[in-house]
């Protein structure tokens, strides 16, 4: 495995996130509600802007988009994409599903993810053409082709409001079992091979590109509901396969859903 | 904190347990569907034959009462009910958030009550007269009496069926925060302060017996849906909250729901 300036970074920036996340874990802290109701902290907005600073500090020329500040430099040809705490509202009920994400952009494209668990002491690095990394040891997705034999994953059934609501039936109805909650830490599951399938909805860019290069380094495959690859521009529905046949079957089923707009 | 013959047994068996767990935790596993096309694997077998191993051993004259295996000695004035694995689901799809459960009834009545959760490191018991105890140090729920300030965690929504889906709307829209998944850990969380409500249906004694007194002795209530207390022949559906005056206010929402047999 070959490191890079960037995913020494990576590396650096989530040490420091798992000590700060684990400051505030479980400890009394104001919960405020954004204006789409999710929840933030104290934590939420620290995080980030220690996370910019190192950013800004090793590569001053690259673009930053992020779950708590304005974007900075978004026509940069390398973007970094990060999320100080995904699963919150796992955060502030006491529970250790949050991670930390980071995502590195080069011409549009994730080339280097990162799922940071700071109460579970876990981390999955991926990084373009290399195997992904679970703890600094290869990790690789699961064989399974058949989602009647899949273990499946979606953090929150309530997202699927309207015609959406017939896409988590039709989940519900393929897979061998079906969990809820873990957030990004659904994805790391797949990377590791522990879980075969996660789909959800209304994800921001900051929660889905991160794991782009987690799954595919890892043998998995991870794209829209209409087969298209995760940009900063995508809608945020996402389907995350343990390989290729598993992942073709799925979007053959989601593309007899109501039409969405692209 | 004073112990007793019983809490020594529980905290020794869930050492055991733990040890058991994390040695099949993320390894191949066979997982069979039982007839009710939940999971079981070998390893939820083997703790539950050690568990009742340890119980005979020391209390041979004490029922016991587990999901894998038949009840023993029903008429005995005490008797223990165990889970070998709550959250087989989440155990073999490596997730951390599966526990090892144990309730100590006598006349009928839990009296003791322990949920270890072997991949965390985390352990509340609950003993009647004594506040609960999280890894040894005494705990609280939260004071929290207003459902819309409630964050609240239920383990499956597909659990809600039929009638039941109005209930699983009614939480949906009554508290602040609902959160999916957990199984056992989310009364951890409740004794702990962390969250402040759990709403669920289609538990098993030995899935919510163990729940009682963790819940009680640490401030808070359980009973199933009608405010009846838990014991082993209660319907399944549980409502725990972290005050009195939350609870009530909950069971009254519950009162409007469509009749239930008894």
């Amino acid at each position: 495995m070959t490191t890079t300036p960037e995913t020494d970074l990576a590396a650096d920036v989530a040490d420091g996130a798992r000590k700060m996340a684990l400051s505030y874990f479980r400890k009394p802290l104001a919960v405020d509600d954004k204006p789409d109701s999710s929840p933030v902290t104290v934590a939420d907005r620290e995080i980030e802007a220690y996370m910019r600073a190192c950013i800004a500090a090793a590569f001053p020329a690259h673009g930053i988009f992020g779950e708590e500040q304005d974007p900075e430099r978004l026509d940069a040809s390398e973007i970094w994409v990060v999320d100080p705490i995904d699963g919150t509202k796992s955060f502030v009920t006491g529970h250790p599903l949050f991670g930390n994400l980071m995502a590195f952009l080069r011409d549009g494209r994730p080339v280097m993810g990162q799922i940071e668990m700071p109460a579970l002491g876990e981390r999955w690095q991926g990084t373009k053409g290399q195997p992904t990394l679970f703890n600094g040891a290869p990790c690789r997705t699961s064989a399974c082709t058949d989602p009647a034999e899949a273990l499946a994953y979606t953090t929150d059934p309530l997202l699927f409001a309207g015609d959406d609501r017939a896409v988590f039936d039709m989940l519900a109805a393929s897979v061998r079992l079906l969990r809820f909650g873990g957030d990004c830490y659904n994805y790391g599951l797949l990377a590791s091979g522990h879980c075969d399938l996660v789909l959800e909805i209304g994800l921001q860019p900051y929660d889905y590109l991160p794991l782009v290069q987690v799954i595919e380094g890892a043998g998995g495959v991870i794209t829209d509901w209409d087969g298209r690859p995760l940009g900063l521009g995508s809608r945020g529905d996402v389907l995350a396969s343990a390989t290729p046949e598993l992942h073709d079957r799925m979007l053959a089923r989601l593309a007899e859903r109501a039409p969405v707009p692209a």
